[in-house]
């Protein structure tokens, strides 16, 4: 695996990659890699030839008194993990190169961004518009693989890439999983013991849900309803939203059809997490 | 030359070139070509292997109450002329491709865009940055041309390429005059025969500006006041601004040094025009 820490060295060996026939899949991530990044890493390396991550915690998509300082940062370990991979390249860029003095030109989301993680995180979809554009006019790949778990993210940034013509297929890869259903999170480290066991509410609500819809519940008031009633029975949690969106433009909706996402965001404590299920209405 | 409507024939043809290795320069336009949009053709055909040009009346840059609706189109005209200078692509959209319904990310620019044209024409820098970024993601040029005409226009699509790492070089051309020093602009087909007479004095008020210049004069206030002189004496002329700034930011300055543009805006009766001149201070 080569590392790169400047754009010009990165830009050089993708042309070489292109050059050579090579398709490129590229996994931009904010390091503390865990198993949900890596099945990314590993769904590139099936669907194309060359496969380039980046890892840089992205200043501009941490709201006031967020998590941006204490965001773990755990670079050797990652390396680590992605040379296992056989990924071929990493893209380790410092702050000041991707947002020197005066950079201030944004791309900004529009509808699709406005509410539940939009809403409850100003900013929070500009910057990360932002920061993935220019990954992309870095790394040029072919096709850009995502986590299902920040669900809304996936749907910004399918529709800039939509809006802007930008010539990247994006895909979205299941979310992965603990063994007692709480999603892989990089912020699952924050959690003590006693809050960790406290966590999969959220799954466990998702799992309520998609139970009364598969028995044929299609009105999304009863089925939030029952999620609430699930999250506030547990002592530490902390509900933000419980939403249910159509799949195909993160819209609300009162019935359910066709494809839906169903969405929760809470806290343990301190601990914002959010979590999804996609369902497929028959 | 070959002309496309849609954008995955125009992306075939423009990736067939470059998988014959040949570099492209691209020229944007929105038509109503004159002598100035072929200067940058032939300066793309001089730098660049294959040379493609867009022509797209872009609605998001235009304000309320400006001029979208009778903006000259000439297409067949502009296509004659685009196939004798041998250019090679002609991208010529509809507006709903380019600007689908729920179409709404947009790129937003910063400081460079705050002053001069961007307070005078709310969004329209926004309008131009998000245009030509989808121009760039669908042609993917090497290199892009600009008139030096719109020099508030080239700072800020210069800084969005640096601050969203496009990997486009951008080219600023000089200005094209007629013989009594009228910058060439789609907009002087507006002019009456009384009103082409009075048109030049926006340019020779930059004359006595870079006049007094190169004589030693170095205070902004002094420059501006005797350019504003110059354009009060002509009926018919009404001032918007003039200004002066620093070439390499497009920052409003004092005293001039290094390198700088002198800017005039006005209006002959209801047509806006432009002008300025570029100076490189010893």
């Amino acid at each position: 695996m080569r590392t790169f820490s400047f754009i010009d060295e990165t830009r050089g060996a993708m042309r070489d990659a292109r050059a050579e026939g090579k398709t490129i899949g590229f996994v931009p991530t904010m390091g503390a890699l865990h198993e949900g990044h890596l099945s990314l890493v590993r769904e590139a390396k099936r669907e194309a030839d060359y496969t380039a991550v980046s890892i840089f915690v992205n200043p501009a998509q941490f709201g006031e008194g967020e998590d941006l300082d204490r965001y773990p940062r755990t670079i050797e370990k990652d390396s680590g993990l992605l040379v296992s991979e056989g990924v071929d390249l990493l893209f380790l860029p410092a702050e000041k190169l991707m947002y020197p003095e005066g950079n201030d030109t944004r791309v900004v989301p529009g509808e699709v961004a406005s509410h539940l993680e939009g809403a409850k995180r100003p900013d929070h979809f500009q910057g990360i518009c932002t920061i993935v554009l220019k990954l992309f006019n870095i790394i040029e790949p072919d096709i850009a693989f995502f986590g299902q778990k920040d669900a809304q993210q996936f749907a910004v940034l399918s529709k800039m890439t939509k809006d802007l013509d930008i010539p990247v297929d994006m895909r979205e890869c299941p979310i992965v999983r603990e063994d007692d259903g709480l999603a892989l999170s990089s912020r699952n480290r924050y959690l003590s013991e006693k809050e960790r066991v406290a966590a999969p509410v959220f799954f466990n609500s998702l799992m309520e849900a998609e139970k009364v819809v598969i028995a044929g519940e299609r009105n999304s008031k009863t089925i939030k309803s029952l999620m609430i009633d699930i999250i506030s029975r547990e002592r530490g949690a902390k509900l933000d939203y419980v939403e249910i969106v159509d799949a195909n433009d993160f819209s609300i909706i009162e019935n359910l059809q066709s494809e839906v996402y169903i969405l929760v965001a809470g806290y343990i404590v301190d601990t914002r997490l959010i979590d999804n299920v996609r369902i497929r209405i028959n």
